[in-house]
Formats: C-alpha cells, structure tokens, sequence
C-alpha cells in the first residue's frame, strides 16, 4: 500500500489554479462502465489524518527500508549511469531486461522454481503483474476465486476488470481445500466461468496466515481436476522468519500456474520492479500486453535492481530485513496477548508484514476507526478486503513500519479504544452490527 | 518505439526449460474478447533482423540520448540516494510527485499552458497516460477519431480495449477540420458515440505534421459544438527547429482538453516518466485507474527527472537535441530528393522524428520490406499506423537515431529497391496493390 498523498502544494501564484474544482464532473455521462466501479475509499479522508506523526500508525503496508546501504546503492547507481548510462536511459523491451530475468530466475531458485528467463515478464511492481494477468483473461462477470480476506489491490484491479470475485473461507493454515471444493461446485452450479484463482500463500497480506505443504498440493489437485489457473501472489516469500522459504505452488506445476514476484520488500518498492512468470503462451499475451501498457518497464529501474543484486549481499541484506520485522511482530503480538479485552482473536504470523485481528462480537472495526484516529491509532478496517462489503468485524495491523515501542504504544492506544466500545456497548446496549463477515475468520489468539 | 527484444538469453543448463515453448497455446479457449485483438506484429520478425548492426535502421523510434551530461546525471543520482534515499526507494502517492507536478507545470508553460499540480497526474511514460485515459472513458465500440494516419501505440491501446477506431483525413497542416466535421457527421448519423478525439499536433508520428494555429482554435471549436473530449499528445512539441514552443490545445481549453506529456525525448526514455494533465473530475478518476494499475509511478523515477530538471541546464539539452536532429532531418530530406525516383513523395517536418514517405502508385511498403532488409536498410510500412489495414503505399522514416551519413547510406540502399520495384513493375506489369489507402496523405515533397 502506497503512501499517501500529502497535502497538496498549492499557493504558487492565482493564475495556476485547478480547472473545475468547484464545478460538477460534468463527465460524469460518458466514463466507461468499468470507471463507475472507481471510487475513492471512503477512509481516505481518515488516512490523510492519519498520516500526521502523532498517530500510530499500524495501517500502512510500506516497508521498513531504512536498514539499505545507501552508499553502496549509491556508487552503483553512479557506476550504472557513468558505464551504461545511455543503456540504462533508453527504451528496452516490453519483456524486461534479459540480466534480470536470468537474475529473477536464480531468486525464485529459492522456493524450489526451475523457470527459464525466457517465460519472465517484468513489471511495473507485481500490482502490475495482477493487472495484466486480469486483463488478459477477463471479460466483464467472470469469476475470480479469492480468500477470504484478500489483499486490497488486487481486488481493486478485479474490480476494475469488473470481475465478479467470490471469496473463499480461508483459516489459520490459509486457504481451506474443501471451502475452495464447495465454492467451485457452486460457482459452476450457477453456470458461471471461473477465470482463476488467486492465492497469496506465504504471510498472506492482510490475514497473516500461511498455507500448509499438505494443502499446496491438494489445491493444486483440485484446480488440476477443475481445470483451473492458479495467480499465485507472492511478494512476501523470503521474508519468513523460519529460515528456509517454502515450497512455491509454480514449484509443482509450471502449466497451471502464473506466479508473482516482487522486489518491493526484499530490497525496495520505489523502483517498482515486480514480475510474473507465466506458461508459455500466456507469457506472450502479457508482453503484448505490457507494450501497450507503457512500452516496456522502465529500463533504468530494471537495471538498478539488476546492479543491486550482482554487487551488494541480497541476501543478507533479506535476514537483516527478517529479523527487523520478526522483532516487530513479536512486539505486536506482546502487546495484544497483554492489552487487548477478552473476545478478541488474532493471527500469528511466521513472516511477512500482517496480522489480522477479530473484535469482540457486536463491535464494527470501520465504526469504530473514526474514534481509533482520535485515540492517535489508525489501521485497515477489514471490510477493505472484502468485495462483498463484509469484514467489518476484521481488521488488519501492520508491524513493518513503526519501531516496537511504537508498535506497543498503538497496541496500547487501541486497546482503550476497544474497551471503551465494549463498555459503551454494555452499557447503552448497543445492537452488534447486522453481519460480521460471511467467511470463518482466520486468527487463533485468544486475549 | 522501443527497442526490439535481442535474442533471448538461452542456454543455462537443461533443467530450465520454457514450459510450453512446443506446445500448442492450452489458454486460447479462456482469455478474454479484448485479448484476441493482442498478436505480435507480422513484421515483428523482420525486425529482430533489421536491429543487427550492418541494417541502417530509419524503423526505430528511439531518441538518441548520447549527448546527456551522464557525468552530471550519475553525480545527482548519487547524492539522491545519499540524501533521500529512503524516500526515493519508497512508495509514493499515486498520483505523482509533488515537487515533480509543480516542475511539470514550468515545462507546460512553455506551450502556453497555465495549470496546477494537483490536475497533474504521473504516468509510466505518456503510452500509460494513453492507456489509463483510453481505460476510464471507452467501453468496447465506443469510437475514438484518430489521425490518419496515427500513432501505433495509441491505436494499440484502443485496440486493446476494444474501441472502434475512426481515421480523420490528414494534410500537410494536420489534421483537416472540415474532415473532422464530416466525420463527426458521419458517426453520429451511425449512431455510434464518439468518445474523443486522439491527436499529435507537433511534429505527428507518423507524419511529420504540425497542426497550423488557424486549424488549433477551429478544432477545438468544432470539439465544443460537438461536444467532444480531445485527447492532446504531446512527446514531441519542445523538439521544433523553428524557436519557440508552439501553443498547444490546452493552453486554449482546459475543460474539454486532456493533454499528454513525456520526458521520453527531452530527457530520456529509461526512466518512464511522462504525465496526463486533466480537468479536475478526469484526474481524480485516473489516479484511481493510476492506483489499480502501479500502486503508484516509479518514485526513483520521478524523482532522478526531478533532480535533473533542478540542478542541470535542461532547456540547453533540449536546444542541443533539437540542433542534432535538424542535422539528421536536413540529411535524410536533401538524401531523398537528390535520390528517390519519380512519384515518390513526402513530408518535411519542422521538429520531431519522422518523414512520411508515399510510394509511386502501385508499389507497396509492406510487401517490399523483406527486400529492403535484405538490402540492408528498414523502415516501418505504413500500415502500422492505420487501425484499418490501409496505408501500404505509405512507410515511416525516423531520422532519430542513425548518424546523417548513415542516413544518407540508408536512403541510397532504399532509392535502390525503389528503383528495382519500379522497373518489376514497368518490366512484368506488376498489378498495383488493391488499395493505396483510402485517405489523402500527407505530403508536399516531389522527387
């Protein structure tokens, strides 16, 4: 999740002056149909509050960058420019850079893919990658299988693809085989076509969760059975906090499934280099894609991650990141087990940036968010990674960013709040909202 | 344009293999409508070809950066990464940098333009500005009127979201209004909804044309009668040989105008930085479209453009580039008029990149572009700017990149095939191609 935009810089003068800031949209009659589905979060507004340093903020996905060494990244970039600038500043091919993809090639190695750098298509961060892959698989109302919850951005693209995603029950092993059984039978029952199903596996964004071995290849099975493609999403792979990664989906079947990489969180998200590795076949349809997305990717970012593996310690650098972020989550989940009121539930995450929280019945994450800002505290209410307008019993806490005494200050801030809507609700009796989610949540903590 | 993929970089041991590379596309049957309509070009094959080095290339589009201060530009991008490393490596707002927007609006008004940064909105290159404004408006059918003939990249992105291309007839001043109004006439009496008007009134690529200002205020009156969206592209319109900055549609609407720009050619294409500036209600909307697709722009991107425009003599770049393309203009026109036979014409633009050459009746560009490879000279056949399959008496020449006596070469080895096809033609009485196009094209120069 991006930063948010700051306050806008104006005062330069009344001749520069926005053309219809005070008028209607008066284009409102002639968007396409996909474009009504774009609306601004409703939270938005919150979150530009929420961004003042006085608030915790345990709602941003943006990783902790600041352990990089920038000197080092610094002379290669001046050594990529002086020795290959002209290169390095020039269109390059829709596909992406060959070094680079040979060198995607050796960091999927590390989830036990054999991926030739012919069937890599870079990207302009893996948000990219979801975007090309749904459009070049989906019509307006076809079916997308998710989790359920499932990240944010990706249901925005389907959205805008104007995909119809049908969540499926995912718990504390990630998503569950027999709900994923039960939802195609009914999809299918209902005489619609299910284009793919999309999957974060590791240190799922936003409910923490990983799914087990034994369920990778019973999934892969059963989409194997039903015919199903597979857009495995995988940005947090290496960053688990139990030494070796996991096994990748794409590991045991490379013709059923599109996987996402990114090196938005093992180095940094402001090059936005992510990729997707894809059958043959489709593998060209995305390249095609891509030109006429933006030509090709931008070639000096390409080359500047390219730089970065080859001369600094990437790996290492991945440890210092994991053990930062493990330090923070043991933080967060300190703090729940000692502050949070009874009734609340939460995930334990082995990696990545995410837990994701269930309240105590009756209480509404979304209502309440308003009165968290106020309390200094802001995180994602769940109902952001539903399409279904559910989650409002959910919500998700990001430990990347702040340090642990942050973390533990937040955690501190939001218990108040908590209690203080449980005693309200005991008080006034106050009816518990009409739904708290259609799904089984995951999460296993107990206060 | 960018540049052709080289040859895949094969050969890294058995084990890594493409997954389908010898079977049959098991996905046909499940991509969506708008995906049929993506294939490679036919000529794409050629083209690997035509990028060896003994074949003068007049094909690519690529500017030739080689006279960037890269001694300079390594120097800003260090002291980037040292001073705000952490901020340029980071995510940022998806509509772009603030500062960047501010700088973007002081290169705009150079054209005329007043604007403010919060109706700036950052792109991947003007092609995504292309794509995002072609996402939010056109649904599938919806008409877009282009130029005929127009840039591939753009009829590229109306093809990929299924609009219905209309060509408007094109002269030596651009486009022709009295077409446009009959056009507009035609489609609407179709019943068929028009939803904007594609145009590149500078330096047109293909054509070479510029858009008189006579013609600029009688389009953008017809636009108004009529209603219509125009969608202004603008990559080229610092790179005139004439002074100063021609003004630009924008300058004169700012309601009904969304207008294009790029740093692709007056900095360098590598970073991907170009931008959509829009009425206020359009803006928000391609933010969001921005969001779904990127998350946000590249920030190291954003921000290396930014550091260049502060502390190097950019409008000294611009003045050194549009000095060295006169150069190779003047080349390739003195080359054809001393060298091309009898019927051929074409025309003399006043900045940009490209000549739109017409052939003597009856030869066709397409068909006589394996010859021309083999004869160790490419160019692009004019159907590639035509939505139509029109144009194949029509060919691209960019003076862009070879030297001015590698043009003069490239024009010898052309005059050359010119002359052969002639006298094929003369010799066995060659039937003429069915269709020359069924517009007038653009083009005063006579053999």
């Amino acid at each position: 999740m991006p930063a948010r935009e700051p306050a806008s810089p104006r005062g330069r003068g009344d001749s520069v002056r926005p053309a219809t800031s005070t008028r209607l949209d008066s284009y409102a009659d002639r968007y396409a149909a996909r474009t009504h589905g774009m609306t601004a979060s409703e939270i938005r507004a919150l979150f530009s509050v929420a961004s003042r340093p006085e608030v915790v903020s345990l709602a941003g996905g943006m990783p902790n960058i600041s352990g990089l060494p920038l000197d080092a990244v610094a002379e290669s970039l001046r050594d990529l420019v002086t020795s290959r600038g002209t290169v390095a500043m020039q269109y390059g091919s829709g596909q992406g850079d060959p070094e680079l993809r040979e060198q995607i090639c050796e960091v999927m190695r590390l989830e036990g893919i054999q991926a030739h750098p012919d069937d890599v298509c870079v990207t302009v961060g893996s948000q990219q990658a979801v975007d090309l892959v749904t459009r070049i698989f989906c019509d307006p109302g076809d079916v997308v299988l998710a989790e359920a919850p499932s990240y944010v951005g990706a249901l925005g693209v389907f959205r805008a693809y104007e995909c119809d995603v049908v969540h499926v029950q995912t718990d504390d092993d990630g998503l569950v085989p027999q709900a994923l059984r039960e939802t195609v039978s009914a999809v299918h029952a209902s005489g619609r076509r299910i284009k793919m199903v999309y999957t974060i596996p590791n240190f799922h964004n936003p409910a923490g969760v990983t799914l087990t071995a034994a369920r990778r290849s019973e999934i892969l099975d059963l989409c194997a059975e039903h015919d199903l493609l597979v857009l495995e999403d995988n940005p947090y792979g290496l960053l688990g906090f139990g030494g070796e990664a996991l096994r990748a989906l794409r590991a045991d079947d490379a013709e059923r499934v599109v996987y996402l990489g990114s090196f938005s969180k093992t180095f940094a998200p402001g090059f936005r280099v992510g990729w997707a590795l894809a059958p043959h076949a489709v593998r060209e349809k995305l390249v095609l894609a891509q030109e006429a997305a933006t030509l090709c990717p931008p070639t000096f970012s390409q080359l500047a991650v390219s730089s970065y593996l080859r001369t600094c310690d990437w790996q290492g650098q991945i440890k210092q990141f994991t053990e930062m972020y493990r330090e923070r989550r043991d933080a967060l989940l300190s703090a729940l087990t000692e502050q949070m009121p009874a009734g609340s539930r939460w995930t334990r995450p082995d990696g990545g940036f995410y837990v994701w929280m269930t309240l105590p019945a009756g209480l509404d994450a979304k209502a309440m968010l308003p009165r968290a800002v106020t309390a200094r505290v802001a995180y994602v209410p769940g109902t952001a990674f539903y399409a279904d307008g559910t989650g409002n019993r959910h919500l998700r806490l990001s430990y990347c960013y702040p340090t642990p005494a942050r973390i533990v200050e937040g955690v501190h801030r939001l218990a108040s709040v908590l209690e203080q809507e449980v005693e309200l609700r005991a008080t006034f009796g106050v009816s518990p909202p009409r739904s708290a989610g259609r799904y089984d949540a995951p999460g296993t903590g107990v206060s």
